[in-house]
């Protein structure tokens, strides 16, 4: 599939002389032209080669947004918004050519509402950003992909990571938000109350739809307060079997444990290699757990005995706040040390989710298959969600061949254990063939009758969850010239 | 607005009777046209008057859902799913005739996996025939609106209740769902992984749609271990606010509260009376705490603190299991015990919810608006969420006005504070002003956009959540003669 974007790339519409003019006398010095600007725009943290978009919009209002939408649902030319550009799936990459458009630029905290445990920011508001701004008040943001991507990006996504197993992911976390659609009207879903059955959940929609329906100007989010006492650990296990039966076992024993990462033997001694960290190199957990003194002992010796079980002893705590920060931030570079491992490799990373009664299974059979195939790999998950994240290192074509062969076995793998193909990556441009064969030819042709009904001319960062052309062999006439979306519907009701 | 049923009602378009034969050889003693089966099926707990359906299909299978939303897309005839008959905002009434879907005898528990934490059930399923079935599993469902709907309605309904304030509603509790939309097509929402990012999320969409998109057939529930320990106890204050302002406090605190209920003094005065509870007549709020002995004993002893600032000293505990289910059965009772207090009486009631910050001021006001108003009232509340239900009690024309004022003026508070009209109960047929004004045009001109892309003849429950006609003065042209619904959709990407 690597090849995909390339193709794509070839069939993409380039923006006139006379458009590009004419984005420039309605956005100034906000709109790029320069290679630099949208090379820089036209790659991400994905497989696939860059593709840039004709011109970059450095949005700074909602009303830029609104404008800027407008104008490409009347040009019927692609946009693209982008964020942090952290995506492993190529999100941001502008196959189809069009406007890029950067949110980095709407980056204000707008309200913090410590009473009511939220936080109301721009979409180019990066998760550090918040978190920097919530420390002198009890509070913080506890979704954590890893990269600082802007939280405009990460509910786009539907995006997770390592608190996720405690804390729920974006889609738990977000209250409220507001978008823009085609042709530039501004939504909102949600409401600043904890709950609420006003309504279709638009909200919920917009989360994880990759950009495709319109583009998120607003969000407000839940926070949790700081933890009275934080505790964090690794304890290293004979086998990755056993690591993996001692965090299911805690996931079953009902432990709100806050982290519970998985790293395998390689993924260790890469994170030894690039943060000096003296890890055994062997399976390991890392734990983190949050509460007050009493459950913080309640839930630790707890996990101490589910994990003695399995034969892991020796728990090595992060006492200090600077050695926990050290051990996650090495958590969170794994990706990057890994490739290290390899010098001038790329890696092909996956991201299945599964039932975690049924991880030790995947997780298992699939590193296996990757020693069997002698491909260099890492391993590391998200494991209290059933979530991880095997990566095939590759040097050559031979081993890119091997290592889509292989992704494409535990996606297949996944998928019959009752998973997903992606637990927190989103679909983007590798993983449709993936979401048709998950959800259902139906599941997805109604997930495309949503999007054909607020993006009719399908100017949202085309080419992303749904490629054409159309997944199934019958459907509507594509909508008339000048078709506006069909704001508004047929009456309720059979026709008397 | 309670009339309006009515109204709708003489707008009914009736089934021919070449239509109720056909349905009868399609379904034989499975479909009833019996007046009482149809005046059975033609009301719920709501303030309207019986709007009853043409005909009653006991579906006892997903293939019959299938047939029976295949036959009224092509009959354009209106179809409305129906559950337990609890709904208190008249979604399953037949304002504009039609067949009635009962799917009661779909009520199989098809799947426990106690490892994890999910279970499997068909829609006719209610919440404590699933409990019954999971108390010998040491885990339990705790979504708890107080009567015993179907699942498949409170999924319907976005429902939450007593213990939404430490376990959530239904749509954090959804994992997976299959339903069928028309033209009879079996969508699949979620899978059974704890979190995914592959695609829109179906789940969360029908999740509140209150049937207007599709019928539920199967939901994936995430269910909790079974709390080490349970203790609740009643604590009483002298005033609302003192009483609202202890419940600001315990959630601002991040306590993790199970339950926190408030009762109004006429309520407590009214569960005496019928249930003999013997609760001192004074504001009450009800607590639950759920955890191992080293926490509940830390929740405890932070919310006795917290109580005692606000004047509230006295916990009556109820110690065991039989005088906790005796205290919540009175609780759940309170709204028909409110009823008892004006023999004769309607009860108009209320359900926002508002950030907790402005929950006293919400209250308090609203209060002080019943008394100057002179109208017999109750207020129960799951405050820990920010929401609660002001009751009117009605016995004339005369005060029926008032309450309807009183009740429009109390939503419009709501908004003002940035809350929500419904907090659980849903749209339905009275609240669609009151959407269409939190939310704005534009938000459901794009949840209209998206039932006519899914439901293109507006046959699933038509006039509930949006009435016609069309909210905006433009619109697109309703479907053609014999038009199926746009599944598939455009290529993604501008025309070339």
């Amino acid at each position: 599939m690597s090849g995909s974007a390339v193709r794509m790339q070839k069939n993409a519409a380039m923006l006139t002389p006379v458009q590009l003019e004419d984005l420039q006398r309605r956005f100034g010095e906000r709109l790029s032209l320069s290679a630099a600007a949208r090379e820089a725009h036209g790659r991400d943290e994905s497989f696939y080669p860059p593709a840039p978009p004709d011109a970059v919009l450095m949005a700074e209002s909602e009303a830029d947004v609104c404008a800027a939408v407008a104008w490409c649902h009347e040009a019927r030319v692609p946009l693209i918004p982008f964020g942090a550009g952290t995506s492993l799936e190529g999100h941001v990459l502008a196959v189809q050519g069009g406007l890029c458009l950067d949110l980095t630029r709407m980056n204000s905290i707008l309200r913090i509402d410590a009473g009511d445990l939220t936080a109301t920011v721009q979409p180019g508001v990066t998760r550090e950003q918040l978190n920097t701004a919530l420390r002198d008040q009890g509070l913080f943001f506890p979704i954590d992909p890893g990269a600082n991507a802007t939280l405009g990006g990460m509910a786009a996504t539907r995006a997770s990571g390592t608190n996720a197993v405690r804390y729920g992911t974006l889609r738990e976390n977000v209250l409220m938000l507001r978008a823009v659609l085609p042709p530039g009207r501004v939504i909102q879903g949600g409401s600043r109350a904890k709950k609420s059955s006003a309504g279709y959940d638009l909200a919920r929609l917009l989360v994880g739809s990759e950009g495709t329906l319109g583009v998120i100007t607003e969000l407000t989010l839940k926070l949790h307060p700081l933890p009275e006492q934080v505790a964090a650990a690794s304890v290293q296990f004979a086998s990755i079997d056993a690591a993996v039966n001692c965090c299911i076992a805690i996931i079953q024993s009902g432990v709100p444990i806050a982290r519970c990462e998985l790293l395998d033997a390689h993924t260790v001694r890469a994170v030894n290699a690039a943060d000096g960290l003296g890890l055994v190199e062997a399976p390991l957990l890392l734990l983190e757990f949050h509460g007050s003194p009493g459950s913080l002992r309640e839930q630790v010796d707890t996990v101490q005995l589910l994990a003695a079980e399995q034969g892991g002893h020796r728990f090595d705590w992060a006492e200090s706040p600077e050695s926990r920060s050290r051990l996650w931030r090495a958590r969170h570079r794994a990706y990057w040390s890994a490739k290290q491992m390899k010098p001038g490799c790329r890696a092909l990373t996956t991201d299945v989710c599964v039932p975690i009664s049924r991880l030790a299974e995947c997780v298992g059979e699939s590193l296996a298959e990757a020693e069997a195939a002698g491909i260099d790999h890492f391993l590391v998950g998200h494991v209290g969600d059933g979530n991880f994240h095997l990566g095939y290192l590759v040097g050559s074509d031979a081993e890119l061949a091997t290592a889509e062969r292989l992704s494409a076995q535990l996606v297949q793998r996944a998928l019959r254990l009752e998973g997903t193909c992606t637990g927190e990556h989103g679909i983007g441009l590798h993983k449709q063939a993936y979401l048709l064969q998950e959800a259902g030819e139906d599941s997805v042709a109604a997930m495309r009758a949503i999007k054909a009904a607020l993006d009719p001319r399908g100017v949202m960062n085309p080419g992303k969850v749904f490629s054409a052309p159309s997944l199934r062999p019958f459907g509507p006439s594509p909508p008339p010239e000048g078709a506006r979306p069909p704001w508004g519907g047929p009456a309720a009701g059979p026709t008397p």
